[in-house]
C-alpha cells in the first residue's frame, strides 16, 4: 500500500495556482439516495439473470483500441467516439464504450478453456466522447447479458423473455413496456430485392439502417427524407440522405410499416392494460397455453403474413422471416404474449455487427417533460445477435446474441415512474451534552453498532445543541439519544423520535406548548437504550 | 441507444489485420467465483460502513488532472504515476489513482449544500500507471470511508474500529489482524527536535517518512541506510538517501522502535490467541471495562510512556502524543483492546498529505508463499488525517479524516485464509433429447424460473447427449432435467442429481452397474416437476 506520490509535494510547492473543483464536462456525481435505489436495482437485475443461468464476469475498463474494435485513423489521438490514452510503449488504449466488444476479446482470448455455450453478464460503466446534453453523459451504466456459442434461435428466445421479466422485476407493469423484435436478415431480404445487397452498397445500407433506426423521433416523413436525398433539422443542419429511388423508398417505408396493428409507433389501439396483464396470466397459468384468438397473437401473426408478402422474393428474407416466427412461438411457449413481445420491423438497433434477430425493451408509458409536454421514455435496453464478432480476432466465426440495459436511463424512467425510491436509512444520532464525556457517548454509539444499529456520534462541533438537533433533521436520523447531567445522575438516556417529533411538532401551537408537552421524547435506563431504540425503528419500519 | 459506429464498418474492410485478443500489461479479468466471492466480500463491508452511518458516494472514474492533485510536469504527457488522456479542448484528464482526491473535489464543490460532518464511503476500482509485477496490477478496487469537516479525535478512533469491526465482518479473528496506529505529528517533532522542521527540509522530511515506511520489508539496518547515505538492494540499484548524521539516525529509530511489547514488528510476545479474544468478550460484554492489568492495555500504555521521554522537547511531539492517547482511551472505552489496536510508531503512511492519526490494518497471520516460505500478508488498509487536502481548493482549512481497504489485496488474503468461498450456483440444465421439441423444453425452463429456480436450456448443438450432461457438470449444475420420447408419453420427466450422482459414480465398480442402477436419477410426474427439483436443491443446501 506503500507508494510514491512525489506529485502531492509538488502540488504542495506551488500555492498560488489553486486549481478549480469542477467536474469535466458530461460527468456526474451520484449520491447516497440515487445510489441506494441504483444499488436495489442491480440486485434485481443480478438476480433475474442469475435465475436465467448467466455467470457474471468483470473486464477492465480500459483495453487496446484495436482490441475493443476501434481502428486508429490518420489522427494523432484517436478520441473518435471513445476516450483514448496511450500506454508506455506508445500503444493506444481506450476506455470501453460498451460491454460487448470486451466479451468479445475474452472469449477470443479464453477460447480453448470456455465451456461452451458460454452465458456471462457483466454490469459496468462504460464512456463515450460524444457531445453530452441534457440527460446525456459521457459516463453511464450498461448490465448485458450474453451467450455466446449457441447458434439456436432458442438463445435469442431467451434474451426477449430475459428482458421482460427484468422489467417486471423492476415493477414495470405489463402493457408499461414492451420488448420489440426484429430480425436483420428480413430487412437484408428487402434490400437485397431493391438492388441494395453486395459489399458495395455497405455504406447506403448502413444509412438505410440509421435512418430506420430514427423512425421514433422523426416518423414516417423525416425518415423519408433520410432515404432519399436527406434532411435538414430544425436548427438547418443537413443530414445526408441515402439516396434511394422513389420505388426503393415505397418498399422500405411498406416494409417498416409492416405490423399492421400499431399505428405508427405508438401502439393505441391495443386493448386496454387490465385485458393484457388478464391475458398474460392465465397463459402463464397454463389456461389458455394456445394463446387463443387474442388480440396479441394476432398481430404478431398479422405481421409475420405481411412480412412474407413482402420478402417472397429473397431467400435471405424468408430465412429470417422463420427465425422471427419460431422465436415468437419459443416466447409465446414460455408464457409471454405480443403484450410483452412484439414484432417491430422498424427496429433495427444502430450497431453495424447485427447479423440476425435484433430486440429492443420499450417503456410505452408516458410522463411530463420539463416544458408538461407528454413525453415516452423510449428504448432502455436491446440487444441482438452478432455472429462476427469473435470472428475479428480468431477467423472463426463464433455464434453470440445477448441483451444489453442503459441502467442510468432505465433508473431515470423508473423514478418517474415513482418506482426507485430507496428507503431512507439515516443513523442513530448520539449527541453531546457534555464535552468532556465524548468517550462515554461513543461507548454508546458503539453498544448500538455492534448490536446491529446505525449509529454515529455527532463529530461536529457540539457547542450549539440545536445544530446537533438540525444535523440528525438532515441526515433522516429516525432518532436522537441525549444524556446531559441530570440523566447521567439518575442512570438514564432521554430518546427523541425525529419522525414521530416532526409529526407532533406540525399539530403544535406554539413553543410554550412544546416546552410543556416535549412531544415523542421518553426517558429510559441506560441498559434499556437498545430496546428502546429498536422499539423506535421498529415503529417506523426499519 | 441508438449511436453511431462508423469504426465498426472500417474494422470489416480491414480484414487483413486482425487484432489480437489481449489484455494490457498489469490488467485482469475477474471471473465468476472470484466475482462471486468479491460482492459477498463488498457486501459484508459496505453493512459494517452503513453501521457507522456513512453514506454512499460515487464519482466518475476521471477527472481534470489538476483536480487530482496531479500538476502538469513539463512532459507532452501527464503520466507519472497516473494514466492521462486529454479532452476536445486539449486539457489533461486523469484516471483516479485513489478515491480521496476525488472526495476532496466533490467536497469543494459542494461545500456550501453539503451537510457537515460529511460522512460518505465509496467503493470502487481506481488505476495506477507503474511497474505490474506478480500480484501487483495497474487497476484495483478500493473501499473508503471518510468523515470531512470534524476535527475532534473521535472521528480517528471511529475509522480505527471501522478497520476492526470490517476485519471481524469478513471473519479474521482477533489476533489475524491488528489494527496499528500512529501520529504523524509525533513524528514531526521527533524531526523537529533533530532540526528537521521548516519548509526547507520538507523534501529531506518526505525521504525520511518513505525509510521508515519500508520498516517491514527492509528491517532496522536497511532503514538505518536509507536514513544515511543510501541503500542499494539486491539487483544493485541504489536508492539515495535522507543523508542524516548518526546520532539524528539514532533518534529516529529509537522512535521508530518505541512500542516496546512487540519484538520487532512481528509481535511474537504476545498472548495465545484465545486469551486475546476473551478479553476483548469480556470487555465488550462490558465485564472489565477498565481493562484490568492486562497485556494490552498495558502495552499500548508503555509505549506511549516511552514516546512521552523521546519527544518532550517538542510542543507539536506532545499535542500528536496527547492525540493519540485519546484515539486509545475512545478506542479502550468502546471495547478494543491492543490486541486489535495497537501503536506502532513506525507507521507512517507513504502519503505525504497525512496531518495527524494514521493507521493501518494489518494481517498478521502467515501463509507460504509459491517457494513454501512463510510470509505475512502486511497491510491490507490505512488511512489517517488529512487536514489539508480540501484547502488546495478553496483555501479554507477542512478537517478530514478517512480510511481506505485495498479490496483486491483483502480478497487474496481471505482466499489464503480459507475464508472467501462463494457457494457454487450452477442453474438446472434443461437438456434436450428431442431436437424439434425446443420450444416445450424451453417452457419447462420458464416454469422453474418463475418459480425462482436458476435455470437454463441447453443452447449447444443438442446431438451428443454425452456433451449435454459434461456441459451441466462444468457449470456446477445440481441436477439436470431429461425428456425423451418415453417420458413424454407416460407425462413424466426424468431428474438426474449431479452432485449424488458423482459420489456413487465414485462408488460404482463398472458400466454394467451403473446401467442396473442408474444412481440419482428419479422420474417424476411433470406436475410434480418443480416440488421434486426443489428437494434436490435443498438437500444440497440451495
Amino acid at each position: 500500500m506503500a507508494r510514491n506520490y512525489s506529485f502531492h509535494l509538488m502540488a504542495k510547492t506551488n500555492k498560488n495556482a489553486r486549481p478549480q473543483s469542477r467536474l469535466p464536462r458530461g460527468l456526474r456525481d451520484i449520491e447516497a439516495a440515487e445510489l441506494r435505489a441504483l444499488n436495489i436495482m442491480l440486485d434485481k437485475i443480478r438476480s433475474v439473470y442469475e435465475r436465467y443461468g448467466f455467470e457474471p464476469l468483470e473486464t477492465p475498463v480500459f483495453e487496446y483500441t484495436d482490441a475493443l474494435g476501434k481502428f486508429l485513423p490518420d489522427q494523432d489521438r484517436p478520441n473518435e467516439g471513445v476516450f483514448s490514452l496511450q500506454d508506455e510503449d506508445e500503444q493506444w488504449l481506450s476506455l470501453r464504450y460498451d460491454l460487448t466488444a470486451p466479451l468479445a476479446r475474452y472469449v477470443a482470448q479464453n477460447f480453448q478453456t470456455l465451456t461452451k455455450p458460454f452465458r456471462r453478464y457483466a454490469v459496468g460503466r462504460v464512456w463515450r466522447n460524444e457531445k453530452p446534453g441534457p440527460g446525456r453523459f459521457r459516463e453511464f451504466m450498461q448490465f448485458d447479458a450474453d451467450t455466446v456459442g449457441a447458434d439456436s434461435v432458442a438463445a435469442d428466445a431467451e434474451m426477449c423473455m430475459l428482458a421482460a421479466d427484468t422489467m417486471e422485476a423492476l415493477l414495470v407493469e405489463t402493457g408499461d413496456y414492451v420488448i420489440k423484435v426484429n430480425n436483420r436478415k428480413v430487412l437484408d431480404g428487402v434490400l437485397g430485392t431493391i438492388g441494395l445487397d453486395g459489399a458495395e452498397n455497405a455504406s447506403t445500407r448502413l444509412i438505410v439502417l440509421r435512418a430506420i433506426d430514427k423512425m421514433d423521433r422523426l416518423g414516417v416523413a423525416g425518415v423519408r427524407e433520410l432515404l432519399g436525398s436527406g434532411r435538414k433539422d430544425e436548427s438547418g443542419d443537413f443530414t445526408a440522405g441515402a439516396g434511394l429511388d422513389d420505388e426503393q423508398i415505397k418498399d422500405v417505408l411498406a416494409y417498416v410499416s409492416a405490423p399492421i396493428m400499431t399505428e405508427g409507433r405508438t401502439l393505441t389501439k391495443r386493448p386496454p392494460k387490465k385485458e393484457i396483464r388478464n391475458f398474460i396470466r392465465r397463459a402463464r397459468d397454463g389456461d389458455d397455453p394456445d394463446l387463443g384468438e387474442y388480440w396479441c397473437h394476432v398481430s404478431n401473426t398479422s405481421t409475420l403474413e405481411r412480412l412474407r408478402e413482402i420478402v417472397s422474393g429473397s431467400e435471405l428474407g424468408l430465412q429470417g422471416l422463420e427465425e422471427l416466427e419460431q422465436l415468437v412461438q419459443l416466447t409465446a411457449n414460455g408464457g409471454y404474449g405480443c403484450g410483452q413481445i412484439l414484432i417491430d420491423s422498424s427496429v433495427v438497433r444502430g450497431l453495424d455487427y447485427y447479423t440476425g434477430p435484433v430486440f429492443e425493451a420499450d417503456l410505452t408509458f408516458e410522463v411530463k417533460d420539463e416544458k408538461g409536454r407528454p413525453v415516452r421514455f423510449g428504448s432502455v435496453g436491446g440487444g441482438g445477435r452478432y455472429d462476427d464478432l469473435v470472428a475479428r480476432f480468431t477467423g472463426q466465426k463464433v455464434p453470440a446474441t445477448g441483451f444489453s440495459i442503459g441502467v442510468s436511463r432505465l433508473q431515470a424512467a423508473l423514478a418517474a415512474l415513482g418506482r426507485s425510491d430507496a428507503a431512507a436509512v439515516g443513523p442513530v444520532i448520539v449527541t453531546i451534552m457534555e464535552k468532556e464525556r465524548i468517550a462515554d457517548y461513543q461507548k454508546i454509539v458503539q453498544l448500538l453498532r455492534t448490536n446491529g444499529i446505525c449509529a454515529e456520534l455527532y463529530l461536529g462541533n457540539p457547542k450549539k445543541f440545536g445544530k446537533q438537533l438540525e444535523y440528525a433533521d438532515k441526515r433522516g436520523s429516525p432518532c436522537v439519544v441525549i444524556q446531559g447531567p441530570d440523566e447521567r445522575e439518575q442512570g438514564e438516556v432521554t430518546l427523541k423520535d425525529l419522525i414521530e417529533g416532526a409529526k407532533a411538532a406540525a399539530a403544535i401551537k406554539d413553543n410554550k406548548e412544546w416546552k410543556e408537552t416535549r412531544p415523542a421524547q421518553i426517558s429510559v435506563k441506560e441498559s434499556d437504550l437498545v430496546d428502546e431504540v429498536r422499539k423506535i425503528l421498529a415503529r417506523h419500519g426499519r
